[in-house]
């Protein structure tokens, strides 16, 4: 296969940085340009952005030059996808220009999320859903498919494989990490030695996304999760990995073992599509009394393209129909930049991108 | 009044040295011996004690020895009243001990918490609780009342203005400071950077006591309270001050501006006795859409020694029959040497310590 | 004696918080008038600042509007001095303005502190230098007053007293506290478990102002203290005190307990002025193997209005004609609102404060 | 070549683990032994270390048992060289009896650093110092080779390169991070939002260790460099990797790009042997204004199995004969296990190993 010409949109921040960490020698893509604001563009990648990543820039990068958005080169350069960690304000605009230039939008931006027609895809849970950008080609040529807020993809991933058990509410509180509020949203004196209890929107996302992803897609649309899901979203002084304490309600009792082997032989469906992000195990489920742990569970997921793209759950316990676990989901990997390039895979492999 | 004299055990750890610090210059009680372990008695306590109180130590325990228990002692220098900071593993020897002397024991152990004669006391709570005093003094001369686990007291504190409202389930997750685990209980290693979502025994605490503390007291027993609380226990880089995300599914639909009236309203029904470590407001709601946190609110409470013996809530959300806040208990004063102090100031304006 | 009616320049941030919290119930000033940015402008006060102190925000500013420069305000109001946290960048321009129109400005801005006829004072270090505002006077009716940049000032104080030891050289590396960076400057992802070798200019400020501060002060002008200062400056995740290493190169040996008795007697000679901010002991110096530290001793200064005030030194060592110790200087306090707050009462007794 | 069987003593803590990770499919050595305290003995490596390595355990230890000291379990397998992570309590003893019985043995241990006939060896800056060991094997048949205290690596390595230039006396202050005190080494209400400006007999190795590790050494014996070197030591809250603000002054004034040019041109001579965790370039010059950085630059060195290994400066500045830098060393790595490693890998090229 040919690789396919990719940009990257909001190149210089977290996510920014994963997707062109993540792409480095990608077997589908080919990063063909960087774009960012006006502030940097014209600048030198290797020179401005403020790379935070733990391996080095890759060296294709380095003298690449970073553009403002311009369709003109898009088109000359033959860029017929786009991954996008643009500001939710500037996203909706941007990218909807893009998609009607018959561009395939991968976004880990929020504004198209809730759209009837973009899927929130996260392709062990809702492989289904990519069905939706058919009815978007129609209407714009392109589409966006989007992956969902970080601390949601932790939390349905470790739903998906427990739903058939019946589950009647959940409760869900968050240690998330300051890295998800991206290179400059959280100030060291608001975070040292401190928790804030307060993380805006996220709350409402988490409820809201839940509940399209876990929901069923068929031609006439989108019929939603209907269980009542509560979240309490705290930042804490920690820069990577979110952990999320769960409370699950089920209908009925259920055996411990038969969720841990749900969850430990769950695979997400993906395997005869090869896709190189994909982890082996979508869930690792451990058994020590004291994981999963931030530092320690940050980057599960095998192959190494799948480094971070594995949901560590643990602790699990029961008392007559409430369930609760632990879980930690790498938000700048899975929970970002991760499945985006995961869902495009997915794409990929379908025949799903526009040709121009 | 004339003081009482008490003796401080464990006196050289976190919440013994809350207990020396909170006992300066107190209406009731005078410090007359200071208790450790052989590996620190005959030492100087201002030399010996690795003192981290905020305050300078009080001048009058400086030049104290430091002794190994010693019944004797405590006989000649009319010690009537002991607080407990033991470890659990020798608190219910050396408690029953004193007991069986005719000592009144105010203990932060969990060793007889779960003794059906034995109150866990949080006076704004369940005083009459203290009741169960009285049939201890017929059995062993002294009697001991325990104070709750450090997470359970804020947890009940904001439980108990509305459980007129009906309760169906709570479920809370913590963010538990460091110092709760006293001064050698935490390592470096283990939590710089990172969340521990294990705290040996701390969610089977909170779930008991919280089932007794609430629960209703008449002389043929206690009943407790029957509703399922789900705990998740986690300890977070802070240095002092145990968050809670609290999840509470009503029996009913309510009104959150009365929810909030009940926490604002609620007092304790401890006025007429003019304690002096008893909070004038027992909880604090507040409006701001971040609050609260440790760093911020860890020392609400008024006047001045009642100091960090307020809870403060927060961030009240409610959807359908399910509401969600936040809390922060002190988890040093509040949920430990501070309602200790205030159980022993109550059951003296009771007249219920002993003579010898 | 009458209270001086002052304004506060720049009374949102760190800096400007501490001058509003220091001056609650000053017995020489009461706040008239608080400014900030356009901004802030028209906002109250309570409802606007995110206020940050570890006590509550002095109900007598909670209702006050904050008001951009208006000289007209001033002059209605009778302000005659003005106590400024601008940034840098607009301070010499606006402070230079104000003292145009006689006012006196006690600064904590960096801008006029190189001047020729402006004192960088430390009242207990240089207050001979305050007569440089007697030719400023003569020039603009008003004057300008600096503080030290927060690291220099405990440096100073700390040498001081030693001078006549006979200093060769001085080698200081800094342990900076992010408070020092005010309320935006540091941002979590930097400096979270991670240490920052660099702080803009830092490091230039201390040589430049230890020497001006260290220097003789006759009226033909100032004689720079010449003697060698290398500064190293790093951000360190702490939240207040900034840590200082110093070696010190003596031109003979000496002994170091007369070294100690020479801090432990300093007092600054400030005594006959009865000033409320000064500390009774300018320097403290621990005996204790690891002391002094952030977290510790960040608020040494006695009696409670120069909490903060007091700079704290310790781990005295010798090696030939070398001697090492530590120093930790409150950085919002001795080393910013409070000096500055000093200052201006040291010019009040010295009826320094021009009339209107 | 065929492999070596060697042991690892002290094989649970960070130390231990490193060169537990380190000697993973190492082309010279092979773990035959796996040795810890009676407390340990018995127990399985996979179950029962406390693994807090960033990669997973090395499979081929998981099933190994840990071992007390059993010298004819060493002399059964063929054990010929030891590496020694022991508590320096025990160590003098214990590797004492390990050489008189013809082992080599290579410690990170404290405990025979400064015996006459014993090098402190860090291959690229003393490689003759290895010469030592010929008078030891005459003595015991085995011998001891130590690396240095992990503060010292840094710096030694560092002033290597310019000593021609002709130094006066070295100030240095450390930032070390909380790994340098082991798995339970800091206690985490010590170092959690503060600094510890004291390290238990850290300066006086600092300053013994560089005097003999730059000395001269010939058949005679060693000559001290005798440079006084004053070292002050703080704990910092930062996992790994200790930074060091360097003064240094020297006879002579010289030029930075010299200096830069010396570090950066560094190879310590050891090419030729081709010493598999040997970096590159020992030394790394940054050029950016804010590092080195705990965070970014603890794991510089190349090729893989020499990650870790190089130190990295930069923030160069010069005032007079003044010169001014900071450094960054791994002090698990560099400053520990891998240097240790590193001189047994040259021991083994040079045939130094006992035969048995």
């Amino acid at each position: 296969m040919q690789p396919v010409n990719v940009a990257v949109f909001g190149c210089t921040g977290m996510v920014g940085q994963q997707f062109v960490r993540m792409l480095e020698n990608h077997p589908f893509f080919r990063i063909s340009g960087l774009f960012s604001s006006s502030a940097s563009a014209g600048k030198i990648y290797g020179e401005h952005a403020e790379w935070v990543m733990e391996t080095e820039m890759p060296p294709g990068v380095k003298k690449m030059p970073i553009r403002e958005f311009d369709m003109n080169f898009i088109r000359k350069n033959d860029i017929r996808l786009v991954f996008s960690a643009l500001p939710a304000s500037i996203a909706r605009r941007l990218e909807g220009e893009i998609r009607r230039d018959g561009i395939a939008v991968f976004s880990n931006a929020s504004a198209f999320r809730m759209d009837g027609d973009v899927p929130i895809l996260i392709p062990e849970v809702n492989e289904s859903h990519l069905l939706m950008v058919e009815k978007q080609k129609l209407m714009y040529g392109g589409f966006v498919v989007t992956n969902s807020n970080c601390s949601t993809s932790g939390l349905v991933m470790a739903l998906r494989p427990i739903t058939g058990f019946g589950i009647r509410s959940v409760s869900v509180s968050t240690y998330q990490a300051i890295s998800g509020g991206g290179l400059n949203g959280v100030r060291a004196m608001e975070i040292q030695g401190n928790i804030l209890p307060f993380i805006k929107g996220e709350e409402e996302k988490m409820v809201a996304e839940a509940g399209k992803i876990l929901g069923k897609f068929h031609p006439g649309g989108l019929k939603t999760w209907d269980v009542a899901v509560n979240a309490s979203c705290c930042r804490v002084p920690v820069r990577n990995g979110h952990l999320e304490s769960v409370t699950v309600e089920l209908e009925d009792d259920a055996d411990p073992g038969d969720l841990i082997n749900a969850w430990t032989s769950f695979r997400g469906g993906l395997q005869s599509y090869h896709l190189p992000t994909a982890p082996m195990r979508p869930i690792i489920f451990r058994t020590e009394e004291n994981r999963p742990q931030p530092l320690v569970d940050g980057f599960a997921g095998d192959p190494h393209r799948a480094r971070g793209m594995a949901v560590t759950l643990g602790r699990l316990r029961k008392r007559k129909r409430w369930i609760q676990f632990f879980l930690l989901v790498n938000n700048t990997i899975r929970g970002a930049a991760g499945t985006c390039i995961l869902n495009a895979e997915l794409a990929c492999k379908k025949n799903l991108i526009p040709e121009i």
